[in-house]
Parts: C-alpha cells; structure tokens; sequence
C-alpha cells in the first residue's frame, strides 16, 4: 500500500503532527500550539485546519490517507470515549469522532498518549524487534504503557500501564497527584528523584555537592551522581531500587520480554538504566530469562508515531 | 458441536481426570494415582490407558473426542515444551505430543496447572461473565493465572501470573522457595499465614488463644479470627494488607475486570476477601471503577474445567 497517515499528539502546550509513509518513515513533522481558551473547543479544528493545510503544500489530499491517530492527554476507552482531559480542558466526548467528522470522515483512532508512545516505541524505536514491553516514561511523572501482542492493552478503565501509580514506598505521608500515598511516581518521577535527594540531604550529615543549590532538580542529582558525590549517588540508587522493584513486580505478572525506560530522567542512559537492571534482576529471582532493560529512542517523537501505527495496525 | 473432550490435571500424589460435553457440562470425573517411580515416565502411559478404559466404559471411542487438555505442574512453553517438573520427576521433554502419540494422534494442549485452574474459574467457577481477571490461589504457596481476553497469559517464560513471587515484604531475612525474600507467599500462603501469626506471637505480650498451639497452622489462625481473637486478627490483617497491596500493583500493570481468590485458605470466604479488597480499593484511588474480588468455587476441579477448555477453545 503507498497509503499515507497522520499521527498527532496533543500536549498541554503543543500537539505534535507527522506525516508517515506506510513502511514508518517520518516524511514530514510539525507542530503548532495547543490553544485552551474556551474549554480546548478549538484545539481539533486547528488540527484538522493544520492537517488540510500540510497536506496541500505536499500535494496531497485527504484521499491519499489511510487515516489518522491521536494520543491523548488521559485515559481513552475502546471506542475513543472520554470522561476528561485535564490539561486540554475537555469534558465527556469523542475526540476521534469529532476529527474524523471535520475531516471529511477520514478514519480516526485514538489512545492515551502514554500508550501510543509505548506502541511508538515499539514499532520504531528502542523497542523494534519485541512484542510484549512494557514502557516506563520518567517525566515530571511517572508513565506508562502495556504492548502485549504489539498492542496497546488498557484494561477496562484505561488504567492498565500506569506504573506510576503502584505503591511502593511504605509510611510516605505526602499524598500523590492520584489521591494515593507512596506510589512509585513520588520517588522516581524527575520530581521525586529531586524529592528523595532533598529528603537525604535533610537528613544526612555529609558533604555533597548538592547541598546549597536552590530548587533542586533531577538532573542535579544525576549530574552529581556521575561524578561521584555520594550523596546523589544514594539518591539515585534509592529511586532505582524502587523502580526496579516495580519492574521486577510487572516481571511476576505479564512476564514481558523487555521494559523500555523514557522520558527526561533517561538521558541519564545506562547510568541509569544499569542500576534499574540491577535491582529488577535481584527481585525477580524466579525469571531466569531477565527482560531486557532498554532506553526509549524516540523522545518526543514517539507519540506521533504510535499515533500513526494505530492506524496502520 | 456434539464432540466431547477430555479434562486431565497432573499433580504430585494423583492425577485428576473428567470427561466433559462442548457445553462444559462435566459428565464423569475419576483420578488414578501418580507413578512417580523411574522419573516419572508412567504418567502417561497410565492416563492415556485411564482414558481408553473409561470411554470404552462410556460406550465411546477415541474419535468421539474433539481432543485433551493437560495442567501440568510447572512451566509449559506455548508449543508444549517443558524443561522441567519437579513433583513428577519429570526432565526436558513435550508431554502433550507424548500424550497425543499414545492416543493415536489426538489432539492434546497443554498448560501450567495454576493457569489452567484460572482458565477453568473463569469458564465454568467464579469467574463467569468475566474475559481479563487474575486468578490467585492461597493454598501450601501462592499461585496464580492471567487470563485476558478469555485465554491464559504465560509471558516469554511462563512466569506471567507468579503474583505470589512479586516481592511485597522489606528486610525479610528468611528465604522464599523461589531464591528471593519477602515475597507475598512468604505471608499470604497457608504456611506464610501461620509464620506471620507465629512471630506475632513471639513479639507481642497479649493473651491470644493461639499461645499454646503446637503446629500453628492457617486454620487456627483464620478460626481464630473469626472468634474474635485480637492477635490472630491482626495477623490476618496483616497478611490481608499484603495480598491487597499486591492485587492493587496488578491494577495499576493490567486494570483487570476481577481477581478470582481460590485456594485451601479461600474456605475463609469474604472474611477473607473483605478485608482484600479494602486494602486493594485504598491502594488503587486511581482505578475509580473497582475490580470486584470474588471467590473461586470449582474447589479441585478447576484444574480439569480449565483443561477441557483448553481443548474447547
């Protein structure tokens, strides 16, 4: 088939499009602002118009599509129903049917942005070549996506995937963006890696480079780290031993052949990742046959090609 | 369809056989004993000459038969290869092509027994009406099975569904079977029930109508409880708490529809799985729409439904 599709990954600042040929080759890739104003009403229309638009300066028409995909900023059912979209301002509807109608009936599909990313991944980027994964993206949060059989599975709310919020951390008393206390987004998110270093620098006594720097960050943390500042170090391993904890836990239920790490947190690359491996390993002691620990590829990208593998199935 | 099949699930001291109707309708169940004698290798032969002799009692021959299903104790591959069964002596080899070979080319499957119990539970048992639920058997140690979309989940290694090998308990000094520490059969199995009431014992200074049992088992303490006994309750509690935690981690990976509790401790009913799903709904805020936790209800045949189904597709 020389059909083309769009991929499309709405954020809370931008929605990213691309353009795809069939086999995934990325032709052309843009962007233009998410604008909120009015409960996100004009966030698809300027979608369709930005689609319609690159299209005739390719060309192209709407007929030249086998369709377009979209990740979305919240949890999708089956059939592209959604309760909400926070950070676009959107209540009950759905989105792929509204595009799909301002764009002349072109087929839509879509899913939650963090899935499609995994999806992405999967398909062209650090995870080619598996079926089954599990992406871990370590963001300003911590996300998720489940690819079982080179799908994206939800469970039945749409909550499948989201590793981010299974407890972990035993008597944390600050409450989690979920409602829940402990979960694995507060110690191993960009701001929770920032968070445990504030924690151990309060608490422990020793010289370390990170102490007097204002508003403490991730990359602080891992910088430190790198070159050795003990305490950063301790840091870090405690966000790790926790990930890989969870990972190692995901291990005993679905058993997959790889976890893709992603996000700002892991342009650490294997610093990271090596520590993650370490602890997934030690306790998942009855796989013998360890996944394997990988580092996403597609950055920001990977959105706009799950998007588009949606439609190319 | 009006062809039968065959139901047959392999443990260490008997091997369990039912001859079922396309429906699931069981019509005859039997067991014969497991030859462990020269490394296992009657089994088959005996099951397969079991077979032949009760359908010729039936007035049925080997061609009235769409095929047999197996649960075999340990890790199956999806073609049926295992590398290993430890209870039946069992070393690398394909028993359901065995099998099949001395049934003159019937068809056979083959599955874990834990897996195939869930599938059983969800065709025919407590988990009727659900298509994604997670199976989790409190007995001697904990097992489990992962059934989305109506077919058992293995993983690339067979490991998919070890809920009771998720690593749940920090600092646990004792060893678990499986080579970690602290996983939730080391306090959610008969045995790990009895071990958490007995260091309770130890610990605390309270009267408690346990002090004085030799041999403390799950049972006491779950009678215990349900008398109304402080320290057995909160040993229960505590075990509870585990398996909850657990259950809400498989949430947050799968979002399944239902978590089927089977087992010898399962007797307890929903003194048991109450107290489950409070500690499962708290720490899963995230998932709005709860997961319901119910009772298996096929008991010992689980494993034989499950194996029939196998077959039934």
């Amino acid at each position: 088939m020389d059909q083309k599709c769009i991929g499309v990954d709405i954020g809370g600042t931008s929605v990213k499009l691309g353009l795809f040929q069939g086999d995934g080759t990325l032709l052309r890739k843009w962007e233009i602002p998410t604008r909120k104003e009015n409960g996100g009403a004009y966030i698809l229309e300027d979608i369709a118009a930005s689609i319609r638009r690159q299209l005739s300066e390719e060309g192209l028409a709407l007929s030249d599509l086998e369709g377009a995909g979209m990740g979305l900023p919240g949890p999708v059912l089956p059939d592209g129903h959604i309760e909400f979209c926070v950070n676009l301002g959107w209540k009950a509807g759905n989105p792929q049917e509204t595009l799909s109608g301002l764009l002349d009936g072109l087929p839509v599909k879509s899913g939650n942005d963090a899935n499609v990313a995994a999806l992405g991944e999967m398909w062209q980027g650090g995870g080619r070549g598996y079926k089954n994964l599990v992406m871990v993206t370590l963001g300003t949060g911590v996300g998720g996506g489940v690819i079982l059989n080179e799908k994206i599975w939800t469970g039945m709310q749409g909550v499948g995937g989201e590793i981010g919020h299974m407890h972990i951390v035993e008597g944390e008393v600050e409450r989690c963006n979920c409602g829940g206390f402990g979960c694995l987004e507060q110690v191993a998110s960009a701001t929770g890696i920032a968070r445990v270093a504030g924690r151990l620098l309060e608490k422990e006594e020793g010289p370390s480079s990170l102490r007097g720097i204002r508003n403490l960050n991730a990359k602080n943390v891992l910088d430190a780290a790198k070159a050795g500042d003990a305490l950063a170090l301790k840091a870090l391993d405690t966000s790790c031993y926790y990930l890989g904890w969870a990972l190692a836990a995901v291990t005993m239920v679905l058993d997959p052949e790889a976890y893709l790490i992603g996000g700002g947190v892991s342009r650490a690359g294997t610093f990271l990742t090596d520590r993650i491996k370490t602890y997934h390993d030690q306790l998942s002691p009855m796989a013998t046959k360890k996944a394997d620990i990988v580092l996403a590829e597609l950055g920001n990208d990977a959105g706009i090609y799950g998007a588009a593998k949606l439609i190319l199935g």
